[in-house]
C-alpha cells in the first residue's frame, strides 16, 4: 500500500475544510447536494459516452490499484527467477511443476507453466508479451479515463455556475439574495476544482507512473524466462537480469 | 449497441435539467432560440469550411457508430476464421465458394472472395491493408471533425456572449433589464459548454477509442487470411491468432 | 472549387448579423474601425515578425487554394498514367513527346519530360520526391502562418480590450459613459475571437487536410511515372496503383 | 537583413500608439514604470533560474540573428561548391589552399580546410555533423528561452495585476480613486500581452523556421564538400546537390 | 554553483517587494498565513498523491541539484580519460587501479573499476547505459514532480479564492468589508502564481537543461571507457571523443 497517496489525500481534504473554518465559513455553506450532482454526475455522464462501459466499470479497481499499488521489488524478482532457474538446471524444466505452487506473481507464473507444458518458445515469448501489451493497454486507458474525468469534471462546474447566474439574474427583486445565489453558483465550479485536482489528475498521474514501474518488471521477468526455457546458466541470467538494475540500486541491494 | 452511450447522454440531460428544477428556475428561461443558432450554427459553419462536405455529412453515420457500435468479438472471429481454414484445408479454396454468403463481417468477406479468384498473395495483402488504411483514416477524419466542433461550440458560445454584452452595455437606460440581459447573454456560453461536454467531446473520444479496437480485430482477420490462403494448419492458424488475445480472455472464453 | 467553404464563411457569417438583429443592436455599434484596425493589423504585424515576407505574402495564394482547391481524382490520375503507359509500351517513351501537352497536372508533366529526356532513374525519383517535398513544405508553412494569425487575433483583441478598459476606467466622471466605453472595448475581443474561429482557425485546418490528400496523389503519380520509365505493362502499373485506393472506392468508381 | 520583421515591430507599435490616441487616452496613463518593472524584470528573472547565465546571455546575438538574418540562397551555394569542386578537380585538393580566403561561409572553409588537411573523410563527416548539431541545438535552446520569456512575461502581467488589486481592494475609502486603482492593476497584464506577443512569441517562431532553413543549407554544405574531398566530377556534384532544389526554384534560378 | 539561479530567485523576489512598496500597499496586507498553507500545503498534496513517497522526498536533493549545478567541462572529461588511457597504454589496465582515487567522477570511477576487475566488455556497457538510463529517469521524474506543483499550485490558489469568495459572498451585511474579504480570496491565488512562476516552473526548465548536458557528458564517458579497455590508443580516443565538441567549442578550448 502506498502510504503517500493516503496521506495526499487526507492532507488536501484537511487543508480545505480547515481553510473554511479559519476563513470563518460555515461548512452548511459549502455543501450543496445539487451542485455536487451536476459536477460529479455530469463528470461521469460524459465519461460513460467517451469509454464503453466495461472500462467504465474498471475505474474502481484501477483506483484501488493506485491506493494500494506495492511494487514488486525488482531485486526480488530477480533472485525469484534465479532460484527457479537453478532447480530447472539441476532437475529438469519438469521440476518446476512442485514449486509453480510457491511463485506469487501471476506473470511468473504463466510462463514457467508454459515452460513445464513444453511450448514453443516464439509463441511463448508472443504470448509473454501479448500479456504484457494487454496489462499496458489496460493502465493506458484507466489513465485515459480518469484523466477525461479530470477534464470533465471542470467542465461540468462552470456548466453549472453558468445555470446558477442565468437563474440569479433572471430574478434580481431582492438585491439581498444575489451574494447568496452567487456564492451557491461558484460551489459547482468549486466542486469540479477539487474533484480533477484532489482524485481524477493525481490518480492518473500515479497510474501512469506506477504503469512504467510494472512493465519494467514485467520485461525483466519475461527475458528471466525465456533464459530458463532455454537453460542457460543461473548465473549468467542472475548477472544479465542485473543489468537492469542500476550499481546504486544494487549496492544498496547488496548491502541489505 | 454501446448501452454506456446512451445511459451518458440521457444522465448528462437529465442533471441539467434536474438541476433547473432545484435551482427555482424556469426551463422557458433556459430557452433561446436565436442563442442556440448561433453556437450550433457557428460551430457547423466553422466545421464546414474546415473539411470538405463529404466528411462533414459523413458526421451523421460516424456519430450513429459511436451509438450503435457493436465490436466483433476477437475469439468469435478467430473461431469463423479457423472454420473457414477447415474448409480450405479439406476441400480447396475453391469450396469456400460457397461458404462466403454465411460469413457477415465484410473485411472478411472481401478476403476470401479474393482468395477464391486466386488474386496474388502480396497484392491481395496489398489491398486489405489498403482498405485497413482507409477505414482508419476515415475513423480519424471523424474524430478530427468531431474535435473540431468541440472547439468551435464553446468559442461561437463566447463570440454570442461578447455580442449579447455589447448590446446590453449599449443600452442600459433601464437598469432593471441589465440582469434579464446579461442572462440571455450568458446562455450561448452555458450552450457552447454543454454542445461540447456532453456531445462532441465524448463522441470523439468514443470513437478514437472504437477506432483502436477495430483496426486491431481487422489485423488479426488479415492475418487468418493470409495463412488460409497459404494452405496453413487450422490449428497452427487458431494459436497464431490466439497469442493477439491476452492469457486472461482467453481463459474466460474457454471457460464459457 | 469547394462549396463548403464558401457555403461556411456565408453562414457564419449570416448567423453573427441575424442574431444582432434579433438581440435588438444596431450594426453601427458592432462596428469600430480603430478596434478593427488593432486587432487585425495586430495579427498581421506579429506574423510579419514570425515568418519572412515571401511566405507572408505567399499567404494569399493559399487562401485562394482552400476555397477554390479541387482535388484530383485518384482513379482519373490513375487512368491517365495507364494511358500514357500503353503509348510508352507500344511506341517507347519518346512517343511520350507528342504526349505531353494534352496533360493538366504539373507533376506528372515533370515527370514525364524527364522520362523523355533520358533522366537516370535515381535522379529522376529524387527530383520528383524534392518536388513533393517542396509542396509539403510549402503547406506546412501556409498552415504554420495561419494557425499563428489564428492565436494572434485573439490576443490583440485581449490587448484592446485591456486597452479600452484602462481609458475607461481612467475616466469615469460620467457614469453613463461606462456601459458604452465598456462596449466598445469589448469589440476587439470580439472582433479577435471572430477572426479567429471563422477564418484563420478553419483554413488552417482545411489546408492541412488538403495538404495529406494532395500528397497522397503526388506519391501515387511518382510510383506510375517510375513505372512507366522502367517501361512496365500497363495492366500490372494498373493493378499497382489501384491498390492505393480502398476496395469500396474502386468499386463505386467501376460502376460509374 | 529581414525587412518583415523590423516593418512588423514598428506597425504593431504604431497602431497600439494610434489606438490610444484615437481611443481617447493620455500616453501617460500607459506608462508605468514598477508595473514595467514587475513585468519585464519578473519575466526575465524566471528566465534566469530556468536556463544557464551563458544561454541566457546569448540571447541578445539571438535576436539579433532574427532582425538581420539573411538567408544563404542556396543555388549560390551549390555554385560556389561547385566551383571549389573545378578546382580541387584540376589542381589537386592543395589548390583550395588558396581559396579558403575568399569563402565567406564560415561552414564551407572549415570543411575545405580540413579536406586541405588530410583529414580523414570519417573523421571530417563527424566534425562536421557535431558543428550542424551545435548550430541546430544553439537555436533550439535559444527559442526555448524566448518561448519561456513569451510564458513568463503574461504570468507576471498577471501576478501584477493581482498585487494592484489587492492593494486596491484594502483601501476603498475613497471610491473616486477605485477606477484609477484598476486602470494602472491592468497596466501589469497589457504589459505581458504585448511583451509576450509583439516580441517574444513571434521571434521565437521565426528562429524555428530560420533554424530549419540554416540546417538544410548546412546539409547541402556537407554533402558537396563530403563529394570534393572524394573527388567526385564537379558535374555529378552539381546535380547531385541540386536535388535538394525544388523544380521550379531551380527553373527561377536558371533563369536570372 | 549557477549564479544565475540564485540572482533570479533574488531579483524576483525583490521585483515583487519593492512592487509592494512602490504601489503603496502594506507587507502585512499580503501575508496570510491560511492562504499560503492551502496553496503550497494543497500543491504538495496532491503531489504526494501523483507520485510514491521516495521520489517526493528527492525532490529537495533535486531541487539542491538545480541551484547548485556544476556541469563538468566537456574538455575537461576528455583530458581526465586521455590520461587514463595513456597510464593504461603504457602500464596496463591493472595499473589504474592506483589511480582510481584520484578521479572525482563518480561514472569514470565506476567505468574505470569495471574495467581493472576484467569484466566483459558487452556487459560494462549494458551496466553504464543502464546507469546513464537510471540518471535519465531520475532526473526526468523529478522534471515531471516539479511540474506537476507548478499545475497543482494554481490550481489550489483558485481553489482557494473560490473559498474565499464564497465565503465573502454568504455573509455581506457590512458592505465596507467586501474589498477586504475579496483581497484575502485573491491572496491564494496571487500565492499560487508566484510558486508556480518563480520556483516551480523555472526549477523543472532548468532541470531538463542540465539533464541532457549530464547526459551528453556520460554518453562521452563511456565511449572513453570502452575504448580505454579496448586498448586503442590515447591519441586515436583524443580525436574521437572531442569530434563530439563542436569546432568553435574546441578552439576555445585550445586557446585557453
Amino acid at each position: 500500500m502506498d502510504i503517500a497517496t493516503v496521506v495526499g489525500v487526507v492532507v488536501a481534504i484537511a487543508l480545505i475544510l480547515a481553510s473554511i473554518v479559519v476563513g470563518g465559513g460555515s461548512f452548511v455553506a459549502f455543501i450543496d447536494a445539487p451542485s455536487m450532482m451536476v459536477v460529479i454526475g455530469g463528470a461521469i455522464a460524459a465519461t460513460l459516452i467517451s469509454f464503453p462501459l466495461p472500462n467504465f466499470l474498471g475505474i474502481f479497481g484501477v483506483s484501488m490499484k493506485v491506493v494500494f499499488w506495492k511494487l514488486d521489488s525488482v531485486p526480488e524478482l530477480i533472485k525469484q527467477i534465479v532460484n527457479l532457474a537453478e532447480t530447472a538446471r539441476k532437475d529438469g524444466l519438469l521440476a518446476l511443476e512442485s514449486r509453480v505452487s510457491e511463485v506469487e506473481n501471476d506473470f511468473i507464473k504463466l510462463g514457467i507453466q508454459m515452460a513445464i507444458d513444453g511450448t514453443r518458445p516464439e509463441v511463448m515469448e508472443d504470448i509473454l508479451r501479448t500479456e504484457i501489451d494487454a496489462v499496458a493497454t489496460r493502465h493506458r486507458d484507466g489513465k485515459a479515463l480518469l484523466d477525461c474525468m479530470g477534464r470533465f469534471a471542470p467542465a461540468f462546474g462552470m456548466i453549472g455556475t453558468l445555470m446558477g447566474l442565468i437563474i440569479m439574474l433572471g430574478d434580481m427583486s431582492d438585491p439581498s439574495k444575489i451574494g447568496a445565489g452567487m456564492a451557491v453558483a461558484l460551489l459547482t465550479t468549486l466542486y469540479g476544482a477539487i474533484a480533477s485536482n484532489v482524485v481524477f489528475l493525481p490518480f492518473a498521474e500515479k497510474l501512469g507512473y506506477t504503469n512504467k514501474q510494472e512493465l519494467l518488471a514485467m520485461d525483466i521477468v519475461l527475458r528471466g524466462i525465456m533464459a530458463i526455457q532455454a537453460g542457460e546458466n543461473p548465473r549468467v541470467i542472475e548477472q544479465k537480469l542485473y543489468t537492469f538494475v542500476p550499481p546504486k540500486a544494487r549496492v544498496a541491494e547488496e548491502a541489505a
